[in-house]
């Protein structure tokens, strides 16, 4: 028997419990998230953001830019929005335009209002294992092997694409907790061949169906984290129905990293500014 | 027949390659290396950065701390290095003192004046992949694969020991340029099942004689970048022996990767200061 990972449920857990502690903070906190563009997938992610402020009682708003924006435009936008004391962070929401100069931009967040981890100074901190919060999907992560009883150390990860969004990210941080992280690619000659021989499996491809039931060993868990659309859903990367009676626990899109992923963002955000 | 991947050599060039440029800059330079105590392992190290710093044309200057220094007396004392304007770069050499806040000490070093790569904000530059320069021990291993005419690209790469000096920024950049990444710890239930299935194969452990001829398949490539004492002598993780004869290329302990680091943590002290 597969049991499913719940991501939904522990993300409404801790979006209760952190809005118990923002209103006995008397915190008003705000999420400020940066669209570049009208786009389906970017309003997909930002509504996912909005829905979880709205649970924890944080103030959410959006601010469209134009895919064409200049950067000199976008650097004042994002000056003025973070020296606003009422921001308590800020998100330039996924997917950028193309030739983006990404780490430049993002850079321009002050560090204490980057619940995203995604500036330089918070990624080398995490990446020396020094810093408080950790990237949001770590985290989300985290919560699931939680959920799922299982001890990092020792285990054999497999880690399904290796962008800086998902999969590098984890890599570093189970590498730093003892995990053996296989860390495998569209270049990857055989990825069967390692997830078979994991115990985890984690992926953030972006490619649906890539992952089967013959793709992983009797009993392993499998976290789903990659998406893409197929007739107009929010799909993952993995064949579900295949994976399950075979996989002891899985975390499926929709409903499992997606919304945890987002809470985990909303704690960063109180820690930054309530500790 | 095993091809040996002579470290020591292509340190020389670049060494003297450097020499040239230092002379036509007509630049200055001077690398100060803070050593915690007297100690075997970090007076190799430092004499190493000296040697290179002769042939590179480079000034050094070493600063003997005692281990039990207090960290308002190291902060002062690496400000006031860092502030002086004929200081080019600042290593702090490992080993450190036990209990050592580490990450709060190598911020103290000017991101401009860390040829080493590890202040956060270069590690989150270099995380990103937006740096000018990488960790040295990166782009001593890119020399090595240079030199045997190997494309990273779709390449099993064994990294034995995901420690933050060596295995885990190698990690990151090796998955970046696309390999498959096999992270390899003491924790790992069986690393010859992954080193066998490995195209390359770096080890950093400091584990005398942890990989064998047994544990590589034919062809493969090894980079030894491990080190430990035996018998009052440097040697690394590969028993060598062993190896020769299976492998198409190894990078040795000692005159293999180490010569390599020192000269490119060289080669970033000048970009960091020239240009």
């Amino acid at each position: 028997m597969t049991k499913i990972l719940d991501g939904k449920k522990i993300a409404d857990k801790i979006l209760s419990s952190l809005r118990k502690k923002v209103e006995k903070e008397k915190a008003r906190l705000k999420l400020v998230v940066f669209l570049f563009g009208k786009d389906k997938v970017n309003e997909i992610f930002a509504k996912q953001k909005e829905i979880a402020c709205e649970k924890a009682g944080i103030n959410f708003e959006k601010i469209f830019v134009p895919k064409s924006v200049k950067i000199k435009q976008l650097e004042k936008e994002i000056k003025k929005v973070s020296e606003d004391k009422r921001t308590s962070g800020i998100v330039l929401q996924f997917p950028f335009p193309k030739n983006f100069p990404s780490q430049k931009v993002i850079d321009l967040i002050p560090p204490k209002k980057d619940p995203d981890i995604l500036t330089s100074e918070n990624l080398g901190k995490f990446f020396s294992g020094e810093l408080k919060c950790l990237p949001p999907v770590v985290k989300g992560v985290l919560y699931l092997l939680k959920e799922s009883k299982v001890n990092i150390r020792g285990k054999k990860v497999a880690l399904v694409g290796t962008g800086r969004l998902v999969g590098l990210p984890l890599a570093v941080f189970l590498a730093q907790k003892g995990a053996t992280v296989l860390g495998l690619n569209k270049h990857t000659p055989d990825i069967s061949f390692f997830t078979r021989n994991s115990d985890i499996i984690i992926t953030g491809a972006g490619k649906r169906n890539l992952i089967k039931g013959e793709d992983i060993k009797k009993g392993a868990i499998v976290i789903d984290g990659g998406y893409s659309f197929f007739k107009g859903k929010l799909v993952g990367d993995v064949d579900t129905k295949s994976v399950l009676g075979k996989a002891k626990y899985i975390a499926q899109v929709p409903g499992g990293l997606g919304p945890l992923t987002c809470a985990c963002l909303l704690e960063n955000l109180f820690v930054q500014n309530c500790s």
